[in-house]
């Protein structure tokens, strides 16, 4: 992220971003397609039109822009009906907390005037303090958070650590071999807290990374130069969620590393991160052309030759798009637009399915066919009540009024295992509860006769090796809300891929299962039988969670992957170091903004 | 594949299937569950059955047996409905070749009684001569493969491989780099074929094989150990199928590329993979219990504690099996099967979602936790006509009959472009074509002026950079039938995900217009309109294509798959050598059946 002259970029793109715009440069307005309302797209298309530019936006999608910002809610700018048993209730299918190391992001939604408060990676109690109450639940124990920092040789023994690593917790075995690489670029205070080296020096750093392991995938990289062995290795990867990771790019893992740590500060965004999309729709909606799916792009580059249609010359446009809409809502149309350059924001794995011409350069080109797009998956549950902050007596008082007696007859498993009591409280209106799904929960419910104490958290959340993976509780109260929505499931790559094969109705039993194997069997009464869950590998305008590339491809293909070709520009956070972060997105919207103003 | 004294296997297994049975032994009949109605599962309840005991299959399906043997057809076990215009058409949505180095497969076919032939993996003449006619389409430029094996220079150099490799077809640079390490076990003779070593050294040499690469991946092997520049990696990739799979582990690459080559006889079933599990319904057919999906298992096993079910010690049942219906037909039904035994043969990818209580060793959970399943999809595309067999002339007359002039119009680009000349035809058969399918197909088709010369091949199939990579031709007429179904696209792990984001009935103009890019716009007049398609990463019964491990697996995870868990037996082509290949689940279900019949 350094010029030319090595000078920091970011600095400048906030000043664009924060209200001093693109510079101010005399030339002619260009007639701009940008392809995908993401948030790249967007906020190219504010600083575009901003700077004197005809933008149109294209956008597949129906009705709601955003592209992996996407909140389950009701209303917003896409008028949806409600998502869950309670309208009130929202939660997030894709972005869901932003970094305050993320400058641009939080700049521009600092100026758009959204409202943004703490997100709760791990959990805290009411005054905000960290409490580490949420669970580790894995190879049949189960322990919280903070017991296990204090002592970890149950858990690090169920995989069969060899005794070097018995009382260490994993997060200090990860940062013990990633350590060595920080400190090619960044120096440990005496507090722990890292700071970057001088800008050349932190260059030559990560340049001489690159060299080493550029090509290597984390699980090379665990193995060979780190030197653990396998047990350690299912240990670190299933506490600090790299296992489904660990044949992908080391250098992406260890960037994430560094980025989500217990001490980073995250936001998140009052009303769902969709109201960042929303605030940009305000200013630029009226550019954006819905239910618009790019089938074809021709362009014309004297360089390249011509295609059939691309014969005008230098004077006519430069881009053609052919679109074809959906057709939810009847009639499928075909439109055409052109223009004097675009702007592509679809993932490369989306890119795949758009046939250009002419060809584009051979470097491009590979990396539209052989970027590796990640799968992730999330399965949301609906309850009545927030029960995870709840204390024992909370939960007394609560499962009492399904039936007196029914606080014990769930600590001494007498409880009946038939789905009865699915959504039996009191507080879960009735009507999303059918017969059919009390049988799919009872056949697949947890049995146990165990129940752990209650959570008692605000936030956070709880890992397994079950195939919830990790589990993330809503940080804040939905005002006029009792109940929540908990993220039950988040996971990617192969553990996602478990997932993906099951129909979306089938994920809600199977995910209320894994979560009952850690918080115990009694949550069921606060179900409301409603969930939602998205599958970024099977979004038909996602195609992945995102790019996370495979080992050599930082050094072969991405390159390529932001270099113009002819009046072809390229955004998304796919074209930038930050890819699966909104910062990426916006950061790339500036760098292509100023390309394509400056050209 | 050799017992404890170093013998080889198969030649036991062999006469195990062909009528001698399982060994006759004094034991007390076993009431055996096995759950999952593939291959494995059939062939395993087959042989226990004959041998005397009792045994029940648990399928989740509601009426196919077969698992990733799966045809395209109408009737059949299943009572399918016809599923293409044609009610005599079929194709294979799985299995679809056999190789003759299989011997149990084919000895089990034979002995069933089920018609095999010849399956065409490279094109041949009407005398069943090799003719390499099928097409080469990477980087705008496209050869037919014997042109290639000519004159490789054109399409290598495309790819921008050193002069070295210039005039090296891809295929012979691949086994330059593969024959060191096939050195190891096998010798090539004067002829070029390869013989197996003896089997002491034969074993030493795979021992070698998998202490040097058994945690490497394909990549790093050709990168590495072979020394190969990126640009020949991506030539390789392309047209020997590699590229999607660089990331996965050598050895499972490295043997498929020594099974599967030109040289390769391969068969088919007539009718459809599927007469083999036809076949073996036939026998075992009473033993069936479709509509039955497990949801949990509980097992007794003295060593390992119990579960809330498993209390009844060694007297009564040691295994018990929770399932639930889809509910398809109306109510969702829960029912419990108990057995002294359970041969599991679902992939570990879904048994990942069954609750197995008490928890089973720890090596066995991490291999149902990581094994890696591969993404594959097919999709297929229905033609009234066998339009790969035409010549010229052949063309010339059928485009002729739609409309006089119309074949000029094709190969001068007059043709219109809406979409009207799809399925035009007269042998098209009406209905099958929406105006929102045209309006699709005619936003997505291939914009080019070129047509290429008439293909004018039996079977085989084309290869192209572009989506669809791997086009397959039927290698036989069906009976009655002038059209054919054609395997549009064959495509694996990153590449087979970009098409899996798509619903299915976006795939179809797609994988049209991809098919076009490579044999001309023409084809698109003996569309039918009907399509099918399979995506076995979303498939709820399989969860993946097949088993194809990461770096490491074959040494971390495989030791740990087949061995048994108490009363828990396991089986499967995942289990095996074999993966993906109805071999290995045959092979498992010797293995298996002599495991619990003897035990």
């Amino acid at each position: 992220m350094l010029d030319e002259n090595e000078n920091e970029l970011v600095p400048g793109y906030a000043k664009i971003l924060s209200g001093d715009g693109l510079p101010r440069i005399h030339n002619v307005p260009k007639k701009i397609l940008i392809v995908g309302a993401g948030p790249a797209g967007l906020v190219a298309a504010l600083l575009l039109k901003r700077a004197g530019h005809h933008v149109t936006i294209i956008e597949a999608n129906g009705n709601r822009a955003g592209g992996r910002i996407k909140t389950f809610r009701a209303g917003g700018h896409e008028h949806a009906r409600p998502p869950f048993a309670d309208p009130k209730q929202y939660a997030e299918a894709g972005a869901m907390r932003i970094p305050e190391s993320h400058p641009l992001v939080i700049g521009l939604i600092d100026k758009l005037g959204v409202k943004r408060r703490r997100f709760y990676l791990s959990d805290v109690d009411v005054q905000g303090q960290p409490v580490n109450h949420t669970w580790i639940a894995v190879n049949g124990l189960r322990v919280r958070r903070a017991e296990y920092a204090r002592a970890p040789q149950a858990v690090n023994r169920s995989f069969g650590v060899p005794r070097a690593y018995w009382d260490i917790p994993s997060g200090r075995i990860l940062d013990s071999v990633l350590d060595p690489v920080r400190d090619e670029f960044s120096v440990k205070g005496p507090n722990g807290a890292r700071a970057n080296k001088s800008v050349p020096d932190m260059l030559e750093g990560w340049t001489r990374i690159i060299q080493r392991f550029g090509d290597w995938s984390m699980y090379r990289f665990l193995t060979e130069h780190a030197k653990l062995d396998e047990r350690t290795i299912e240990l670190v990867g299933t506490l600090e969620n790299l296992t489904s990771r660990l044949p992908l790019s080391f250098i992406h893992s260890f960037i994430d590393a560094a980025l989500i740590s217990p001490n980073t500060t995250f936001y998140e965004l009052e009303g769902g991160t969709a109201r960042l999309p929303d605030a940009l729709l305000e200013l630029v909606g009226d550019l954006v052309r819905f239910d618009r799916r790019a089938t074809r792009i021709e362009y014309w580059d004297p360089g390249r030759g011509t295609s059939p249609i691309a014969r005008v010359g230098p004077r006519g446009p430069h881009v053609w798009i052919d679109t074809v809409s959906e057709g939810r809502d009847g009639k499928v149309v075909r439109e055409q637009f052109t223009g004097d350059c675009a702007i592509l924001t679809v993932p490369f794995a989306g890119m795949r399915h758009i046939q250009i011409t002419p060809l584009m350069s051979y470097s491009k080109r590979r990396a539209v066919t052989e970027l590796h797009y990640d799968c992730g998956t999330k399965v949301l549950l609906e309850f009545s009540r927030r029960w995870w902050e709840f204390t024992e007596i909370d939960w007394r008082r609560e499962l009492d009024a399904v039936r007196p007696g029914l606080y014990d007859d769930y600590r001494t498993a007498k409880e009946p295992g038939d789905g009865s009591l699915l959504g039996s409280h009191p507080s879960v209106p009735p009507g999303h509860i059918s017969q059919a799904q009390r049988t799919h929960f009872a056949a697949n419910r947890w049995v146990s006769r165990e129940q752990p104490e209650a959570a008692d958290v605000i936030g956070g959340g709880s890992v397994s090796d079950n195939a919830n993976r990790f589990m993330f509780n809503p940080s804040h109260p939905v005002p006029g809300s009792d109940g929540g929505v908990v993220l039950a499931s988040y996971s990617w790559a192969d553990d996602a891929l478990r997932w993906d094969a099951l129909d979306e109705e089938a994920r809600y039993p199977r995910a209320l299962c894994g979560m009952q194997e850690v918080y115990g069997r009694r949550i069921e009464v606060f179900y409301t039988g409603v969930g939602r869950t998205q599958s970024w590998a099977r979004d038909p305008y996602a195609y992945g969670e995102a790019s996370v590339l495979l080992p050599g491809q930082h050094t072969v293909l991405f390159p390529a992957i932001a270099t113009p070709e002819g009046p072809l520009y390229f955004a998304g956070d796919h074209t930038s170091l930050k890819p699966a972060w909104i910062e990426g997105a916006v950061e790339s919207a500036v760098r292509v903004a100023l390309e394509v103003h400056q050209a």
